[in-house]
């Protein structure tokens, strides 16, 4: 497994890019991206659990049960939800798309990001086409102008990707995303476009997304909302050679793994990028009795807007950690906790079976006083463990949120 | 039902006091409040459904079972929760304040809020007694400074107290409350002591304690965090002379009345003066299925950061509305949902059906400038409604809990 250039562009047979249309008013910002595949490719995708989700969410969801898919388009500064003709808009883009790469409909994916509510002008998408497709480049440049389309209150773009063998054969699996503010997945997550030149079945893409998500996007919040929007695909070219993986043999847990890389750092991305973000969050359970029961402690630290800004605050205000625990909502013998905070920095203990321990609060601050944070829970419970990613509370997520329409 | 003045001491029998005695270091911030009723009173109470329990909750929860209370001794700056010695030192309060208002351990009520994790002093309670019982008054000056020992982050007091009549005598219920930052009660809230002078048994205080608090106190949050040491509290003196109610009679159905009075308005002073909260929401769901589903509802869009975030922006985002109300993990018909923002400005729809309508956004904003803002959302599921109540998310939440500790 090595970590690798290039992004959604790093896997054989996938190229990309980006350019601003003209559906966000500031004309340095890029507003449409594109990837396509030179192949029709296996894909796979989970979508938002909100009740209200956006048309392109549900386009896809019919689009991926129909078969293979050839490229995706989406747009940001409009969110497509939440209007009446939203559906329309979707497909339009879609035949849009379509028509520019030499598709069907049926074979592209679309998603939406931006404002929820706003009708979504197809005009300046129809007009941009041109332009998009002289700016696809099968390099990593192609890939950030992509990302670099897709990014709403984003202050830095997202990408990774790795290399593996499979059967002798080099692989890569690499991809891009977006996601700052209204992230707390649950199923999927804000957006997220994969590529791989692995050759796997469309059944077997399914299962590994399905099952990595658990882990790693759905163990990721910014401010608790589940957006309308989220949306993590896959997509398979399968020109790396190797035989398609189409059962969970050795090669799909290799595949798995190089999955499981890059989604998370994916998710350390954007929870470092979090909105008005100044520090990563890690909270990692471990000795709890279920993986279900670590999961939901680790998520409801991470969740816990008071937790969050006391690590604003580099204030090692641990009691606030057991607060959050104990409100999860599943059983913990919580006289029998430990925590600990770390970093780059060193290590502090501050609670030791459920009370204070005396600690130094200079070392402590000191821990705090680094760019990603650890929050060690030690429960006495059993053996499954967790992790969950997410940011401090800033001013700046007020600033940003307060106004972010205007 | 008549709202008078008093608080905590507007029904007859009881007084209150608080002084400073030296658990906070600033000596103009009282620390130390008493409530005494001249007889033994039925009593009644709900608490944190936290894991993680302040030792006065437990204590409390003992003692209620016990019998007849005398008197509640509540401290603040420290919440005496997550120490190893937490329910000796809860122990010994209740011990010295028994022996102070000449009454048995057990029928003393205990609370503490502040800080989780820091051992409670309690030298400077005891040694504070003389002039805690020198504070004692049977008026609205008395009930003051309770309500003022007993506040942390909040910075305006909060009490409410009503008359009105059963069997032709005159009755009363006041109380006060506390409650700024870690609101987000479950089963019972904050900080609340209710008295009355009306005769109530003690199951019929219980009961009708328990049904109210699930259209109050539960319906209200600052910030997510069910803190450890909710408690809700209410003392019955009997000395209004009515007959004792010990069934849901009429009697009972107007003592409930003037509960939720006092109760709905300490809920409405809680959420205003929620942590750097410069706004009160109210949210009402109505055209519901269930009222179980028009509760989650109306608490997922009180609870959503980004909706406080706009509100504190005055910018009309009705999607994250429509967001908060898709992820509540109830059914709901998203596609037939109307959002009005309402205040004593006028009001203006934004959404119909589901989908964005045209309103002026200079309306809107006018709307929106006022301190009281009320989310109307209408659904057409049935006929079951709710409400909730929170707050704006600020600048100000962000810096007072960035660094609470020092």
């Amino acid at each position: 497994m090595k970590q690798i250039p290039g992004g959604v562009c790093a896997a054989k047979g996938f190229s990309a890019g980006g350019i601003h249309c003209g559906i966000r008013p500031n004309k340095t910002k890029k507003d449409l991206a594109l990837i396509v595949s030179d192949v029709p490719c296996t894909a796979a995708g989970v979508f938002t659990t909100n009740l209200v989700k956006g048309a392109p969410v549900t386009l896809c969801q019919e689009h991926l049960k129909q078969g293979k898919i050839k490229a995706v388009i989406c747009n940001s500064g409009i969110a497509n939800t939440c209007n009446a003709d939203g559906m329309e808009k979707a497909v339009q883009m879609a035949e849009i798309c379509a028509e520019a790469v030499g598709a069907q409909p049926g074979e592209i994916l679309v998603a939406s990001t931006g404002v929820i509510g706003q009708k979504l002008p197809i005009e300046p998408i129809q007009a941009g086409i041109p332009e998009l497709l002289k700016s696809l480049r099968a390099t990593a440049e192609g890939s950030d102008d992509a990302e670099a389309a897709i990014m709403t209150t984003d202050t830095v773009p997202k990408s990774a990707a790795v290399s593996f063998t499979l059967q002798g054969k080099t692989c890569s699996l690499g991809g891009i995303a977006k996601g700052s503010g209204m992230i707390h997945p649950n199923m999927a997550t804000m957006l997220v476009f994969l590529t791989t030149d692995a050759a796997v079945s469309s059944e077997m893409l399914q299962k590994a997304l399905s099952m990595d998500v658990r882990h790693t996007f759905n163990m990721t919040s910014v401010d608790g909302d589940t957006s309308t929007n989220d949306t993590c695909v896959i997509l398979s070219s399968g020109l790396a050679g190797n035989p398609e993986i189409t059962e969970e043999n050795e090669d799909f847990a290799v595949f798995m793994q190089a999955l499981n890389t890059v989604t998370v750092s994916l998710c350390r991305q954007i929870a470092g990028d979090g909105e008005g973000a100044t520090k990563l969050l890690e909270c990692r359970v471990c000795g709890a009795e279920t993986e279900d029961t670590a999961k939901k402690l680790a998520k409801s630290v991470i969740c816990s807007s008071l937790v969050k800004a006391a690590m604003f605050g580099e204030d090692a205000n641990w009691g606030r950690v057991l607060c959050a625990l104990g409100y999860a909502g599943v059983p913990a013998d919580v006289n029998k906790i430990d925590v600990t905070f770390a970093s780059e920095k060193g290590e502090v203990m501050v609670c030791e079976m459920g009370s204070g321990v005396d600690f130094s609060e200079e070392k402590a601050a000191e821990v705090l006083s680094a760019k990603e944070i650890d929050i060690l829970v030690t429960l006495r419970d059993g053996d499954a463990s967790a992790v969950a990613w997410g940011c401090d509370l800033t001013y700046d997520y007020v600033k940003i949120n307060g106004d972010y329409r205007t």
